[in-house]
């Protein structure tokens, strides 16, 4: 406990980026576990001295890679309490508590997005099980008997095909290739010059799709994509599925949070008419790793594909309550609503809001000394907290290899000090650095420091 | 914290399973998340009035249903610390120890369980998600080009079959459906008298099925069945697999923590042969739920089923070290092994010898006692900590349904005391209750209460 205190008060006191080589963490470990049991004091100690280097800060202000995420106090003594608890929810009887207290911090959270209550919700462990689920739901739609006839040996069954933009994340082809779909089957819809999918190719490649006998399965739309957070056109996308009768998916795992913030409503225009979505708290909602909330319309469907009770697990209560279990291929559920719930209640929708706009704020601010700096340049619009950029030194005529050469090395030399860390992703073909702001400890200051190093170390 | 070690001290305060109505706890709860941010103390304290009224107490030591589980201290602790640090383990750098010591933990486990070096694990939520990555690549090995091309509309495939017996996990037929095999395709082998697969029979399913042009993919085995904790006789079946060229998948997700137990190591007998293996320390080894370690001799073939780069995670470190992305459908992995660790620290191998022998001492007790009693009858065999068992008053001539009314009115009166929990099963369409003890905090006196009230509630 007092480590923790002392932890969360000085995060940076740590290198962001772990400096240790692979295998340093192995190495200083014994191959066979202990034979006497050993004192707790003694196993902290080396925690702290053997594990603790070899952790990359995610708490340390100066985290501006993939999606900055802040497991924030009340979530982690919530953890600490569901840990503590260790009840299981497979069952509404095995903790009515767990079952109940999903729903209504998942009613709170749909709310607070504006999202209809026709939205029945679902917490499972990450975005990419939540996509599958979706997925999933799709396919029992679209495949007759699929649950209990499956797909190979049988000559009548079509090709089917998902689309999804070239900017989807990459859980999404791994739900295709799970579900036995083929990677084949996942269609990557061109994007604008702004990262977001083009609703008149999407129309394009279902017609054309369809003359050639593959039926369309389901289509992912994405609001905040992972590399520059653009946000499809969701409503014209869902005109195009209602009129194909097409499952819609929508991939709001990181920007969702960001519909409670008025000036933000907008992005999920048109998810109310989608079949399913997904948003993530652990990313943009202060909630420890992990919670993914899933909602979906046709739940029902979802369980008609899952649910299966053997014997061992038949309960008396039966139709009155909801089983979790039901609700997908995992049967074990841990207590992970405590922490949504504590967090909603602690930070208030006031506190969110005030919180998500600043990080905005900070990225609009960072941007906006990139675009004022003549050697460097700016790759993508700013719609949340993330900012596409790299150096473009004025006075030479860069190729792109020597661009990404001289940015890969610029992201390197940051990272290497230890003060942040940012990771890349490429745009078109071109080298990029990311900065993503999302920890609840990062101040101007901070991001300012990751300007002023990305400058002087140039 | 306090709350904490003032729960342990006491769990059994509470009655074990909890007696809320449906609804109760949602009732009690606002539909709308507060508006203004609330203080902890305010949270914690309707936390204890709202919340753990409907909470189950695994950690009573009257907990005897499903399997019981404990989270130990060291465990809760671990959970607490990596909560704080909130590490994801996508990348190796995005966090080296959450890597290497899932490596170390796992390399441990899998010495104590005697099983060779050759499996290389990888650590998971649920046993639910191990056994379908098993089945996934076992489907990978089968089926040709099933990555890119799928399943569907391709008349060239045969249909396939996956054979577990009829007393294996409801979690293998999940994963059937969901890799869209169709629930069809899993062929259920019948159970001898001691409910274990019967080898002659599976030997049997596999030729008529090859003669039907039925392509055999998979056997799952299992070490400790749900219902009566039976072990399937893995040799055998594995010289089946073997012959066939079949992937053989052993599900020990209860009862493989037993084989640390030097009288029960004959129980992965065969294992060292087969391709994969789960085992779920949140079972029967005192971790905090979730943890499930998957092992398999061809995590090659799994990566090669699931991996799948974006740009944006590529990192340069990459051909010298792991990335756990790659071994799996979720991107994001907490830290679990922190708590493995520190649980085979803090209690050593000879901690979890003595704990686990104790626990199978006080249930062959409890069955001894069932055995002596003329209005008892015990309704299978005793291989490690489940004793399944029945009322059944002499002097009458009784009906199975007077039996399945009378043994559920006698479970539910045990419940209803709140101190204890047992669940049921049915064994040959038999109503079987069943006392599992797995709790670190059950003591014989827990045991004896449990026959006690059997008798007078009787």
């Amino acid at each position: 406990m007092d480590w923790i205190a002392d932890y969360f008060a000085h995060p940076e006191r740590y290198p962001v980026l772990s400096q240790v080589k692979p295998g340093d963490i192995r190495s200083a470990l014994p191959a066979e576990a202990p034979e006497h049991g050993e004192a707790f004091s003694a196993i902290l100690s080396d925690f702290e001295r053997l594990i603790v280097p070899g952790v990359t800060h995610w708490n340390h202000p100066g985290f501006f890679a993939y999606f900055a995420i802040t497991g924030s106090a009340p979530g982690v003594l919530a953890e600490f309490l569901s840990a503590a608890l260790n009840a299981q929810g497979m069952l509404w009887r095995t903790s009515p508590s767990v079952t109940e207290l999903e729903e209504v911090a998942l009613g709170w959270l749909r709310r607070l997005m504006g999202l209809p209550d026709l939205f029945e919700g679902v917490i499972y462990d990450t975005a990419s099980i939540s996509s599958l689920h979706a997925l999933a739901t799709a396919r029992e739609a679209a495949v007759d008997r699929v649950r209990t006839a499956g797909m190979p040996g049988r000559p009548e069954l079509p090709r089917y095909r998902v689309y999804c933009s070239d900017q989807a994340h990459s859980s999404i082809d791994k739900a295709v290739i799970l579900l036995g779909l083929g990677h084949d089957a996942l269609w990557k819809i061109p994007s604008d010059a702004e990262f977001r999918m083009r609703a008149d190719e999407l129309d394009l490649a279902i017609a054309e799709d369809r003359r050639a006998g593959i039926v369309p399965m389901a289509v992912v739309a994405t609001v905040g994509t992972t590399s520059t957070t653009s946000v499809d056109p969701v409503e014209a996308i869902v005109a195009i599925c209602e009129r194909e009768r097409i499952w819609l998916h929508v991939d709001c795992a990181y920007a969702g949070s960001a519909a409670i913030v008025p000036e933000c409503r907008y992005i999920l225009n048109g998810v109310e008419r989608a079949d399913s979505m997904v948003v993530n708290p652990h990313k943009w909602l202060f909630t420890p790793f992990d919670l993914s909330a899933f909602y979906c319309r046709r739940m029902d469907l979802l369980r008609q594909a899952f649910s299966l009770t053997p014997e061992y697990l038949k309960t008396t209560e039966a139709g009155a309550v909801k089983n979790l279990m039901d609700t997908g291929v995992q049967l074990g559920r841990r207590f992970r609503a405590l922490k949504l719930w504590m967090i909603l209640r602690y930070f208030g929708a006031e506190g969110i809001r005030a919180r998500l706009s600043e990080h905005m704020r900070l990225a609009r601010l960072f941007a906006g000394w990139v675009d004022g700096d003549p050697d460097f340049e700016r790759l993508a619009p700013v719609p949340f907290s993330v900012v596409c950029f790299r150096a473009r030194p004025r006075g030479k005529d860069w190729s792109e290899a020597g661009l990404e050469t001289l940015n890969q090395r610029l992201l390197d030399a940051m990272n290497a000090t230890g003060e942040v860390f940012l990771s890349h992703t490429k745009l078109n073909g071109r080298f990029t650095l990311r900065l993503a702001v999302g920890n609840l400890r990062t101040e101007e200051r901070h991001v300012a420091r990751a300007w002023e190093l990305a400058k002087t170390l140039l």
